[in-house]
């Protein structure tokens, strides 16, 4: 429903009403949001893009070192981002989740501080969800629905041999800011009097804590006239992303190495960590970038946009999926992104 | 996302492979199902409904007497219904769950089995979802799609003074279902070598484990050129559904006991039980039965079926909203439906 009112407890009914007061609606296409027993919407001539994404306490993020707000505003930014990695735009969000009782309501209005602000950045309508409780824990699942004219929706199916790949941003970023906090809140656990140093390391917290989904990129291919011949969005590692639309697309690819966009902050903090800053980029993931290919012949109209990066081609399948090395090495890519299940080990 | 391959280990992969092989799609709405960002749905000229629910172990279940199949088929009925009760029909269902490693692959099978079957009765597309590992216990969020000609749309609060009140099938069977279940369930746990003693019970049975959605109501009223005025469906009890209805469209009612259909299997659990059958059908819930309001111009429509009742009538908002008993006593609504927190005490 649309945040039906049933199997609710009067506290449950004030409680969503605090929840979803003051919801900016900014679609035509939203004919009536919440109160009901589903969202009614009304797309004209365009196609419908629908997209879900759970996150689950313990398993997707940590309390310890991610605040609510920061939380609510990541979980909508990954849906948006999918919807983008489609050629679409965001418009509708529905919002469901259960928690225990460890969570208070101001808890739950910093987690949907954090919602409603991205929906505002990105005007998209909140719509509906639910609302329960759970035994332990929290459980978020955000679905979000986009439009787009059918031609310019973007499969991850269709790149072709010959087509350069692109990214948006940078990568890795997101990856070396997850350790950063792992490891302050590692020290801080060890001794609480020992304070998080988290100054000057702002880039790589933000894109961890606070990632954007990229609409203006979006908005650039649709300015410049390119409809891209595959598209995805880099919420897992860049390898592992390109090996979907390599393997989907029945092609191969070449990544140069010294063509992957990574951060000066990104690359001082894989030195500190230990870590390669290229396999940061490749198998670190959250960086929710665009990765898309195009055909040859609007290699021109990229080049002029900074935030865009030609880090290879598309080959034939026969060619593999291979990484070009700095030193030209050619290194078969291997898709090793973040696991969810692996961190799961109690039931 | 469509269920998508990201953030996966190979385990998951092969997993989300097998719940979602051989997945029928009959809507030609559904351009594009699991595989990519999202899935990518097309509506001419109608609008689209979107509701979704929340169902978390522990708190909305129990496995220790629901099979596996039962509530993967349940957790799509409840979907579909709140489509029906918007007057529309269900096209698309997205299935998000996290769940602990206590569920093996074959548990899953069975849960996604039961899913498959309901939307193959339906004729609902599974076009998407999310899989991923919780901490502990099963999380499961479901998204239904569907649409319907925007003049057909029918909301809760446009009930209006005069309208009959109609209730579809009977009421409470679910809940002297639900208490059944777990009567013989306290009695196996307290000695496991005595067996559940559930035949007879068929019926009662079958309305809490295995509800079906109103899609013929629906169709019934479509044929007889009969738009409801309000509908909601009766997931909560009756008495909280109607005062919805009432408090939206600022009116009154009158709800005559001895018209609230109550199936004899019914009648019979809830005396077993020392139960107030008349308090099961207005305070139970989980029935699924369709409760809408018609123009007294359709009354001579609705008599010819059997499987509607004309329960009541609308009212003035001064006059309140009012039970009618059989022994002709004027008592006030109230909402006593079931609670999700209430039934959450740990974290």
């Amino acid at each position: 429903m649309s945040e039906k009112k049933e199997n609710k407890s009067p506290g449950e009914f004030e409680l969503i009403e605090l929840l979803t007061k003051n919801i900016n609606i900014y679609n035509p296409e939203t004919i009536y949001g919440i109160g009901d027993d589903a969202a009614v919407l009304s797309f004209k001539n365009e196609q419908i893009l629908v997209t879900n994404d759970v996150l689950i306490e313990g398993i997707h993020f940590d309390l310890a070192y991610v605040p609510l707000k920061h939380l609510g505003y990541k979980a909508a930014i990954v849906n948006f981002s999918d919807v983008y990695a489609m050629n679409a735009n965001p418009k509708q969000l529905v919002v469901s989740m259960a928690v225990s009782n460890r969570f208070t309501a101001n808890m739950l209005q910093e987690l949907y501080a954090g919602i409603k602000l991205a929906c505002d950045n990105y005007k998209v309508d909140l719509v509906g969800g639910d609302t329960s409780s759970s035994r332990s824990g929290m459980f978020l699942s955000l679905t979000a629905i986009g439009s787009a004219p059918p031609k310019e929706i973007v499969y991850r199916n269709t790149a072709k041999e010959g087509d350069y790949i692109c990214v948006s941003g940078d990568l890795g970023a997101a990856y070396v800011g997850l350790h950063l906090l792992k490891r302050e809140n590692e020290i801080f656990q060890a001794d609480p009097s020992m304070q998080p140093v988290l100054e000057g390391y702002d880039y790589i917290l933000q894109r961890q804590l606070k990632p954007e989904a990229r609409a203006d990129i979006h908005q650039y291919l649709k300015q410049k006239g390119i409809i891209p011949t595959a598209m995805i969005d880099v919420s897992d590692g860049l390898s592992s992303e390109i090996l979907h639309i390599c393997n989907d697309s029945g092609t191969g690819c070449k990544i140069f190495e010294n063509k992957i966009p990574i951060a000066p902050e990104t690359e001082s903090m894989a030195d500190e960590l230990g870590l390669d800053p290229t396999v940061c980029a490749l198998n670190g993931g959250e960086d929710y970038e665009l990765l898309f290919t195009v055909s040859p012949d609007d290699y021109e109209k990229l080049t002029a946009e900074p935030q865009i990066s030609i880090i290879g081609h598309i080959s034939e399948k026969e060619e593999g999926t291979n990484l070009i090395t700095i030193g030209g090495n050619v290194v078969p890519l291997h898709a090793k992104g973040w696991n969810a299940f692996a961190k799961a080990n109690n039931s």
